[in-house]
């Protein structure tokens, strides 16, 4: 007799991160909470910050601090995100989120000791406030799940010793994604305003049904997968490498239809 | 054999609730902070603004909207509180309470659907996006406690229909008070900068050490209890009608010394 399959008697969780164009079109986003809303089985939301951190620090004065081309996250922008993704985003999306029907629950990684990190120590950049993902409460997330809460994350964590770290949310997702991967079968998607990961950036249809570390590899050298695509797909081959059943990258609608052309991520 | 307490077979639960006096002073929060992680037994914190709010709003260009001397939350307001209470806030206090080992979680009203609000629905006054306690998810909370979790509520609640709303932290303390005295023994402390309530606002050593409705409505009628104190109390009094076992107001230092002078409210 063959063996089991390793995922055969573990529950389905879907994870699902959105990123900042969703979030800034309420249209687009009110469509994408209906539509996750009627995900069946274990559900996690993982979302990004869109551009009302940044207007609201251009709107009190701040100077977004810059090293090298990026992003420094220091003591008065780290209070902007906490307030904006922790704040503002997180509660108008469970509000939400609590009209469809889904018992949403907002957290940063802060509450419940949910996402630990370790405050970045890069030797060239100071990169601020920023953290690495180090531990997740697998045990407590387990206990909100069964008990048929919805969690919802934005992009904060903690260092454990009070201080808030701001934390990449793809990153997030996927650490979530691989802490739990122990205990659910997961399906990882990866939501945002294109089809999928494109051969053509330029060209929405595009879509690269199927990629693998060799074809990644192959594109990434001709330069038609660069920029922000390349951390996302690192993290997911990442992932898929630590455990990660299943990965999907596309547009909101392949949450709900099943036929829907979008980006599939294998080893 | 005479009949048992009511409250005999009850475990103890203590709701502390902090004024934005303790939010605005950073010393003054860490030290309340330590000693309320110290708490012995199951324990919620309800915390109130404070002056980020106000602070923020100016520094954004809003102007407070004032009808009849009363403050009127419109969209724009709604949404810096909800940055500030719920972004800001309470995720620095949920951190601040990790690195106390206290499993802090925060919440809003939205999160698991805890507090339902309906939209104030004022003949006289527009109020805004504020809201009136309906509903408090007394299971979800009894869950979450009996699994060790510390929620810690802002002062904002959600109307279920995707609505965020602006609520009174006192009345949010004392309407967690009520639907949770059914199944714990609570005792409900509203901490502030003063030991306790006054007979003369202006010298800390005249703390009325018990104050019971009779003594209420004399020291109304001499003036000698006034403003933002009548609210309170009268929340207070509410509370204890409607089964809420203990209530006191004075300083935090009431938790950690029980020698502390401070207000005991009795019906």
């Amino acid at each position: 007799m063959s063996p089991k399959p390793k995922t055969q008697n573990l529950k389905s969780l879907s994870i699902i991160k959105i990123g900042g164009n969703i979030i800034d079109n309420p249209t687009e986003l009110s469509q994408f909470l209906s539509d996750f809303s009627k995900i069946e089985g274990y559900k996690i939301l993982v979302h990004g910050g869109g551009k009302s951190a940044t207007k609201m620090a251009e709107s009190i004065g701040l100077v977004p601090q810059m090293i090298d081309g990026r992003r420094i996250t220091d003591a008065d922008m780290l209070e902007v995100v906490v307030m904006i993704y922790a704040g503002q985003i997180n509660k108008n999306i469970v509000a939400q989120l609590q009209a469809n029907s889904a018992n949403a629950m907002g957290f940063s990684g802060a509450d419940g000791n949910l996402i630990q990190s370790d405050k970045r120590n890069d030797a060239t950049i100071n990169y601020g406030f920023v953290g690495d993902v180090k531990k997740v409460n697998t045990n407590l997330l387990e206990t909100l799940l069964s008990n048929g809460i919805v969690p919802v994350f934005c992009a904060i964590t903690h260092d454990g010793k009070g201080q808030l770290l701001n934390t990449n949310a793809d990153t997030i997702a996927s650490e979530l994604a691989i802490a739990l991967s122990k205990v659910f079968d997961i399906t990882l998607n990866y939501c945002f305003e294109k089809p999928g990961v494109l051969y053509d950036a330029e060209d929405d249809s595009s879509v690269i049904e199927n990629i693998n570390q060799e074809l990644y590899s192959k594109l990434k050298a001709q330069k038609a997968i660069h920029s922000g695509m390349i951390p996302k797909l690192d993290n997911c081959f990442n992932s898929l490498s630590k455990g990660v059943q299943k990965i999907k990258i596309g547009h909101h609608r392949m949450l709900q239809d099943a036929r829907a052309i979008c980006t599939s991520i294998e080893l």
